[in-house]
């Protein structure tokens, strides 16, 4: 349908998380009927933040400054909150509880994925540490097999420094129903409980 | 979060039909991390389907010719589709059910939306009927009361050149469950019943 420029451009979107073949032809149709007021200034948008965006060189988050605006921040705390993503990093900063730094791995630990130690950014980690001397280590990772046996794995590179190292809690989610949620979070969330 | 640039961008796709927000960020944090595979040829998909596609001058459609590929077949039976939109013929045509030409009308007539029937390629479908003298016109529009009321005044406007003009049938979906269903499509299914 409509040549292959359309094609390739529906493709394109088609290969985006979370779309697929509907979903992008919907938006490329929307794309195209508002040519001047949505798909310029996309592609306007595209370009420029591909100029400007580059990994922070400290923590490994994305900003149009190195070292990032969270990194250049003197008045955070010297704490390191070690994430798996950046998205998971941008997900904490909207959260607004937390005041200190971050570290962006790069993943976790997958024997599947075939992503050892050496794939993640765990030697930068441990020369921010000597370097930085931070008060805490938090270690912020999904709460799955491979992000536990990453926690894992850094406790034990993070003991030598002899600094406290936390985990996030684990439990029922806010707003969640108990009948929708797994066996695993019920129990940990039973295991862990506190007077109420 | 991250400089303007990447705020902006996330923007423009939370805009897309069907994204928002958070769908927006995680699709942009995609395609920063990989900018070479995704961004860039995104962002060039955009630009050369922006400089090559055009609206059909006789029916509407999108294409990168002008007439597109199926008002220039003219293998294709001689009648008239008449759809809402773009999105409405690439359905049909992905059903491989029909091989006749089609015309777009370009929305609904709506009291709510301020749309009269100037508003609608209207005009130019009754100087195609003139001049093409199709054998049938199918009115493919929503089943919504502004597709209806819509269907209402073409076939009055369609009455002086007197050919058949038919609307598609309206019943139960393919793998509908009835109990999922309104009050509306069951009405309308079972006064339609056939034979079984």
């Amino acid at each position: 349908m409509g040549g292959p420029e359309l094609e390739n451009l529906i493709a394109q979107f088609a290969r985006l998380p979370g779309l697929g073949p509907r979903s992008a032809r919907r938006i490329v149709l929307k794309l195209l009927t508002e040519r001047d007021t949505r798909l310029l200034p996309l592609a306007d948008a595209l370009r420029q933040a591909s100029a400007a965006v580059r990994s922070c060189s400290i923590c490994g988050n994305l900003d149009t400054q190195d070292p990032c605006t969270i990194c250049a921040d003197h008045s955070r705390e010297n704490r390191i909150c070690v994430v798996e993503g950046v998205a998971d990093l941008w997900a904490l900063e909207r959260a607004h509880v937390y005041r200190g730094g971050y570290h962006v791995l790069g993943g976790t630990l997958s024997a599947i994925a075939g992503r050892g130690p050496e794939d993640l950014a765990i030697a930068p980690l441990l020369a921010r540490v000597e370097r930085e001397h931070p008060e805490e280590i938090i270690l912020a990772l999904p709460a799955t097999v491979d992000g536990a046996a990453t926690a894992h794995v850094l406790t034990d590179r993070l003991k030598p420094f002899s600094l406290p190292v936390s985990r996030l809690a684990q439990g029922v989610p806010m707003g969640g129903t108990l009948e929708v949620l797994d066996e695993g979070t019920l129990a940990t969330a039973l295991r862990a409980r506190s007077p109420a």
